[in-house]
């Protein structure tokens, strides 16, 4: 590892996650109620933060995963969009005046300023009740022990005990007595932002049903590349423009959020997330070919640069 | 129908829902997580709008509803837990300064006031959230297709095209040219309340594996019942006082919102919502003495007086 960075080699990851990406789009389009009737600005607004943009990191690790197995692209895609509606809910929420207090998501205005508060709040809800419902029918697998499978994991990895969970220590870090050291940043963060990337890539073994050391290998590399990923956000959040980033830059810093970027400075971050890319490829390693581009988007995740 | 109203009649109802209402309450607090770590906040404010009050009126529907095929009394609690924290959380987020604002709820501090906004939406997120993984989790049902089905019906009951949509169009129909006709709030109602009063009591069925004409006239039930619960809702909020609710009374008529109540007066709406109680006990023919409590409550939510 560690020799195929950014450049020649990353082409087919990224033509293969602008091809996903498109796939998830269209699937979204699909999935989310029509703007139309009297409920049309909620549906509006589901579809103005749920699509048109981002990286679809979630979607395409549900759809890799799933293709390691041979699942059917149709059902992969439900997952997929599923997982991309709950992500985009927990950005709107993450946005609002009470929360982050954001006006710029993916390079447009967020939800509440395109709209106005309560509707971004019931979009956010209605996204999030809608994933669950798209896992849940019959589309999305045959086999109801796959699909309550998927309902049980991600909506553990979204919960409580996950990413709202992270979003609550995110929210309270910054009134600690004491800053957070470097375990408690790095259980805020595999809260906030891993455990659904885990259960992204997981879930492609669940439509898959895949052996369990096979499942377990997948949500490891997740594990490590989702703690990855967030060191390469902070990264750039520290030297990348708004304009770059399509949202604010610097707010971390300028918020007094304890990151990994702070606490160890940017050039041991950046060795800490290279770190964290080797382990999430070495569990890839009884994967065979067909794992080559987790393998590039390990590498990817700590080089992009936007 | 008609003669069993408010006295002697309504006791065996009124201790079977307080039994209820103490088993539910014991559910919840197994099921939700204890307020303890660095999130206890969030957990604390998840217990804090869930637990220690309400009638339980959906926990009480799928408990009954799932006693007449002879459910489990464990696992049709674990549906009436989740049911009522996807109650809960929609009673937070409604509660929100940008939504109805109000400062109080079952008689004590709305959760934005007793914590804070920021952890009122997170608490909100994580209840609904939580409400899947209970529903998911084998303890509600061995099979899984029983599970999955309750996810099903109940994530589309509680998302854009039932509650959340209903809230939606009652947040709009405030700023409306025209205010909204008898169809229109039965509409808005139905996606509001109803549907989640209705698939309360289908979930009974659900778990029972009830024959689809047995789960249809139970749903159908619901139906009759949620919209007569609804009109007499609003008869309480222009007749009872802020005391006796224990929130805010007079509330609708101070917004301008249009309901059953202000269109037809008082006496209209009154007669409407017995009928709708006559067609509720009507549903249940082919159910026998199991079926008197859910007799007896349809007869109840047009003659509480809180």
């Amino acid at each position: 590892m560690g020799t195929t960075t950014g450049g020649v080699m990353a082409l087919p990851l990224q033509a293969a996650m602008a091809h996903a990406a498109e796939e998830i789009e269209a699937a979204l389009d699909a999935l989310l109620p029509k703007a139309e009737g009297d409920e049309a600005r909620l549906f509006e607004a589901m579809r103005y933060s749920a699509m048109g943009g981002g990286k679809r990191l979630r979607g395409f690790l549900a759809l890799e995963g799933a293709r390691q197995f041979g699942v059917s692209r149709q059902a992969a895609l439900r997952a997929a969009a599923a997982l991309e509606m709950i992500h985009a809910y927990s950005l709107i929420h993450d946005d609002l005046p009470a929360m982050d207090d954001d006006a710029l998501r993916r390079g447009k205005p967020t939800c509440h300023l395109a709209f106005d508060e309560a509707t971004a709040i019931l979009a956010g809800d209605a996204l999030q009740a809608h994933a669950f419902t798209v896992l849940a029918e019959e589309g999305t697998h045959p086999d109801p022990a796959v699909r309550i499978e998927l309902v049980r994991g991600i909506s553990k990895a979204a919960g409580p005990r996950g990413m709202v969970g992270g979003q609550m220590l995110d929210m309270t870090a910054e009134q600690r007595a004491t800053p957070l050291d470097e375990p408690g940043i790095g259980r805020l963060q595999l809260l906030k932002t891993g455990k659904l990337i885990e259960v992204a890539v997981e879930a492609g073994a669940v439509l898959g049903k895949a052996a369990l050391a096979q499942r377990q290998a997948l949500a490891a590399y997740g594990r490590e590349l989702g703690a990855a990923f967030q060191i390469a956000d902070d990264l750039l959040d520290a030297t990348a423009t708004a304009e770059q980033l399509g949202k604010a830059a610097g707010k971390d810093e300028g918020a007094g959020k304890a990151t990994l970027v702070s606490l160890l400075g940017i050039s041991r971050a950046r060795l800490h997330a290279e770190h964290l890319v080797a382990q999430a490829r070495g569990h890839l390693e009884s994967f065979g070919e067909r794992a080559e581009l987790l393998r590039l988007l390990a590498d990817y995740v700590v080089d992009r640069r936007h």
